[in-house]
């Protein structure tokens, strides 16, 4: 209550002996400022306590230009979102399109963020903002966004996207599985086994995401004479109703179900979710995935397990990266340090965790 | 304080104001029964809340004579033990061999349990002592009891067991997982793909359990001349130094070992343990494991991941129960509840939680 994270809602009906008082969460007690950062673009948000969005931006942004001139823009336009309000931010969530170590917010070889590798995102941005920074791959923050505005009561939940690359973001107990080094849900450099549904020959000992990505898909495609470089490029032919790209996006699935059979065996999960440009492109490569995973596991796996499609598309990477900062902040640990703090000026309004 | 799961110990050091309190988990505030149902055998054994064994009985039972026969016997024994102790029991964790809805406690069509099938373990084993029951099956059990025992400090951990057929236990951020229909672990289900390093042909789509359990290298060295009925069977021959039964439970770990590949990329475990009576037999299972992993996954994944055999062997059952029934009973919800109960009195051995 000394925190307001708890307020006084309505009259109690008095049932005698002491009044009973109604509480509820305020989730307006404090905000998140979310940082959503993509190849070419970044998405701002600041959200409340429940990760629903206040206020946002978006803008046009190289992930290459590296962390200092990326990084200084985003926070430039998460100030002016911060200035709009008067509760306090109690932390910040950055996610980022390559591997992370989680613990450090070091981004680790990531390959199409050239200038980020090992950078202290966390310190630095503290030198803006003194609160604190929690930094993911944009994948596991997908998961959680889309967990926590679609899934809400479900607790065994994988997300898949595909786009240029392939990774999984899995909730296993209602908790995103970061596993020991962070590097859990790497879907895309399990080798993917010849199979005979497959027409790749048995000598093929490719990764996932060097025969099923949107890369690999255009790559199938240009070889066959079409004209697409890109995930992007794929999406467009599959939505023009090109049959090339469309079988091409089709056995994609089949082979990403290969991989996902495993998984449904393994972790038993109620929903896999589907994401990224590639699937966004069609039903076709979710029909491939159903195709094999209904296959190849058993009933009991599978009788309960929906494979669906991205419902919040790209509005859950911002929502995801708040709920991973309020996981923490509202942690019992974390609530003591918090009352610690004076939240009640106005100057109090930035605020270190 | 009042339920003696804390006591005070020692004198504490003053340092002015009001004299600090040094007190300490009382693992012996109350006991846990915890049974393990195999094939052939049953033990029983009494812990504290530690999952440290009191004492313990084992005596052989065939679980095909049905759950009234078997457990009448397992809890006449249970019984025994806990007229030797004069504090109350919290809970009885029971391990079962074959698959069980955790929820509930009813085992779902067991292949090796005749008249198991559906039957409410918890209800009828609260006719006897009524208690809070919890019932897995025994390859959860044995994550559990080997996580405890020897890897206590493993957030992220993966149990094998090849015996006569194929099962895992997957404990991801510290808990075991069981996902949404309790079915997490079913790896003996899986499709193994075609891959050229097996001998298998393309055509061949069987289940991991049908390629490399006990059961499924009996069979393989039956055709090929030699006398293997069972998983133990194999066992013997490997000991004995059969060059076939060697090469057949190496080539089973390679198969194995294509299914954790894809576990070590989703899941980033930093230990797997691989127990059963095959494992058990000698390095060759482990060997063709560690071969295939290590070649599949990318070094990020697997250059802080140990692959082991169990260390705990059978008596990690009896503490994997223990402690499932532990980790329940302690939650703060249960410990409510707990302190409900009137433990003074000596005639309160026996309690509900």
């Amino acid at each position: 209550l000394a925190l307001r994270l708890l307020v006084p809602v309505g009259p109690a009906t008095s049932t005698g002996g002491r009044p009973p008082a109604q509480v509820a969460f305020n989730a307006g007690a404090a905000t998140v400022l979310s940082i959503d950062l993509g190849a070419t673009h970044a998405t701002i948000a600041l959200t409340d306590l429940n990760a629903k969005v206040i206020s946002q931006r978006s803008v046009a942004l190289d992930i290459a230009e590296g962390p200092h001139a990326v990084l200084d823009v985003a926070l430039g336009l998460g100030k002016e979102l911060l200035e709009q309000v008067d509760v306090p931010v109690i932390g910040i969530g950055i996610g980022v399109p390559g591997p992370v170590e989680h613990s450090t917010g070091r981004p680790i070889s990531p390959p199409i963020m050239p200038g980020w590798d090992g950078f202290d995102i966390p310190a630095y941005v503290r030198q803006s903002i003194d609160v604190t920074v929690l930094v993911d791959n944009d994948v596991n923050i997908l998961a959680l966004g889309e967990h926590a505005t679609s899934w809400p009561d479900v607790d065994d939940l994988v997300f898949v996207k595909v786009a240029t690359g392939i990774g999984a973001g899995v909730i296993s107990s209602g908790s995103l599985q970061r596993g020991s080094q962070g590097a859990a849900g790497d879907m895309g450099h399990v080798q993917v086994p010849y199979s005979r549904d497959s027409p790749r020959p048995p000598e093929d000992e490719r990764d996932l995401e060097a025969i099923a990505s949107g890369t690999a898909i255009a790559k199938q495609l240009t070889a066959s004479g079409l004209k697409a470089e890109s995930a992007a490029d794929v999406a467009d032919l599959v939505r023009s109703g090109d049959a090339r790209a469309i079988e091409a996006t089709r056995q994609a699935g089949r082979e990403i179900g290969e991989v996902l059979s495993v998984v449904v065996s393994m972790l038993n999960p109620s929903v896999i979710v589907v994401g990224g440009s590639v699937a966004r492109a069609g039903e076709h490569l979710l029909a491939g995935i159903k195709e094999i995973v209904y296959r190849r596991s058993i009933p009991l796996a599978t009788q309960h397990l929906s494979i669906v499609p991205s419902q919040s598309g790209e509005r859950a990477a911002v929502v995801g990266a708040a709920i991973m900062v309020a996981n923490r902040a509202l942690s019992p640990a974390a609530i003591d340090q918090f009352a610690a703090q004076d939240l009640g000026s106005p100057s109090a309004r930035v605020r270190v965790l």
